[in-house]
């Protein structure tokens, strides 16, 4: 079972995941550490399914039963999850510090049976189902009224932290609202207390007019590099219609954020030679439950969901790990460019 | 020239370095980057003395000119420097967005001659003259009232940033109050508010009276595993004594946290087969200036210094980047009774 316990000094709650624990003699310098060998057993490939925990949610246009095979798309708990739905909600204090039970969730979404697959190749309708199964899952989840925040995420290439090389996403639902989303619920509502409009609605107004950071704009969505990208080539993406959360995106809308998706994350492959990389969805905390309708209603007109990017290209060293300010050497109006040239120079970008 | 720019969802800063602008071609991915090549010629070894900018301050016990050799211990100016102090600041509007001009200060301190030696190894009164080297570093950056923030820090090993083998620190000095600062300043002030004490005292007392976090004691300092460690292995150093700023450190204190310092970072070596690693001092901001006075007179009453020493083991994945919210598989009790018992299986500190 995880516990997690609250860093008095900054304010933010960390997880200990016993499930994972290793013996000090295990752990291996990053830099030190061979590229994810290729696996010649892969738990995530068709034919595997009773390896896994039983699925929760599968995509099987063709029939089949549940754990087996004939999937297009499968989510499951994660066999080394760092939280469990099934744990109680329990707090507790020891003198000035605070922790709770680990309860929360920890998925899987393959999102292939093609384990050799790019996302960047996937057909659009196949990456509008996955996106759909995100859509799904997180929508499932809110339900829940134990869990305040669930994080999406995608590791690419072992300096993302991907462990098995089958593509996949994760989603990790949490008691808590993490401290970085915190900062940004402070930013978003204090914009609003001031103006009654939503900032990232204000940022993409600025930025469609301005353009020097835009990479891609369709119907939907704008794919900018941001004004103060904290890492090179960091990419975002926002959806043009408000919209909170994630669950909101309309069944229309889905094409066209695949479509911006994919053409972002094809840019990066071909101006940064495949690089290892996160994408992150941010959107607004769970307050579901008949206390927190109001605070319910805040947060939806104040926050707005967007995607994140991140090519994990440089290093963080110790002034950024102490401060939480990044030294970026790249003008994210340089980057743009840079991405801008990659897509005009890709014929399947030009439909 | 740098830029600093402000991202309006985290209300952080980041500094824009075109100094240190690169080609996209030349972003190498970290995991196929090779160990830090044994450098055949060392701009921070001695006889270079011309090839670095002038000298701010150099210790010549035995005499000698200034950017010439028979240095022990010699701080310059980065000559690829992230901020500079010859700019001016000015501060620029552009429609919802925020910057500044990169005013700063970026400087190495080079802790030994001795390009092969480990900080492990220095004789316990040389160690004592790099710490006093950081307390008249810090102290003198103070006088600059533009310097909201200073950063010391030291990166170790490839993976933590270190870029040069020979033996430095680095200080970075900010005119702004780094996004993680202000999270431990509004922690340390609701401490203080409602306690009337500081929080890093409380946390002292029950660390010593806890003892199980506890890595190490002497008459001035503590050594912890914290109790919500970001990173496995993570150590602490807390003065006992309350003390704002580094520059505070009293000439009896010096030689007691060089000792415990020395012994936290053996005690890792050897529990982690000499690790890359990153350790950091948190101090109060600068509030010099009479327009602050009051300010300043606050921030000493609630805030700690202390040291971060963070081992660079593990990757951080795309949870960790998108919430902020950190998994570690290793309670920091059980880290701390390990390194305890590196310490005791060490003859050389049982003095």
């Amino acid at each position: 079972m995880s516990i997690l316990r609250k860093d008095p000094l900054s304010d933010s709650w960390v997880i200990f995941s016993e499930e994972r624990t290793i013996r000090p003699q295990l752990f291996i310098h990053p830099e030190t550490r061979p590229p994810m060998p290729v696996a010649s057993y892969c738990p995530f490939c068709p034919g595997h399914e009773s390896d896994t925990p039983p699925e929760i949610r599968a995509h099987r246009p063709n029939g089949g039963q549940p754990n087996g095979p004939n999937w297009q798309i499968r989510t499951i708990p994660n066999k080394f999850a760092v939280l469990r739905v099934e744990e109680p909600l329990r707090r507790h204090g020891d003198g000035i510090y605070d922790s709770m039970e680990g309860v929360g969730a920890h998925e899987i979404i393959i999102e292939t049976p093609n384990h050799d697959s790019d996302i960047v190749s996937y057909p659009l309708d196949h990456l509008v189902r996955v996106l759909a199964m995100y859509r799904e899952r997180t929508a499932d989840l809110t339900r829940d009224e134990r869990l305040r925040y669930i994080q999406l995420f995608r590791n690419y290439g072992f300096a993302a932290g991907q462990a098995v090389s089958h593509p996949h996403s994760q989603l990790i639902a949490l008691p808590i609202i993490p401290s970085s989303v915190q900062d940004v619920i402070r930013s978003v509502r204090e914009h609003f207390d001031q103006k009654e409009r939503c900032l990232l609605c204000d940022i993409v107004s600025q930025e469609i007019k301005d353009r020097s950071r835009l990479i891609f704009e369709n119907d939907g969505f704008i794919c900018v590099c941001p004004y103060a990208a904290k890492f090179p080539f960091e990419a975002h993406i926002y959806p043009k219609r408000h919209q909170a959360y994630f669950r909101a995106i309309a069944d229309e809308e889905l094409p066209q954020f695949a479509q911006a998706l994919q053409i972002v994350l094809k840019a990066l492959k071909n101006a940064l030679a495949d690089p290892p990389y996160n994408y992150i969805l941010h959107f607004a905390p769970n307050y579901s439950g008949d206390q927190y309708e109001k605070l319910q209603k805040q947060i939806a007109d104040e926050f707005h969901w967007y995607m994140e990017v991140i090519p994990r290209v440089t290093r963080l060293a110790g002034f950024e790990v102490g401060t939480g300010c990044f030294i970026n050497p790249t003008l994210p109006e340089k980057a743009a460019a840079y991405l801008r040239e990659m897509i005009a120079s890709d014929p399947a970008s030009q439909k």
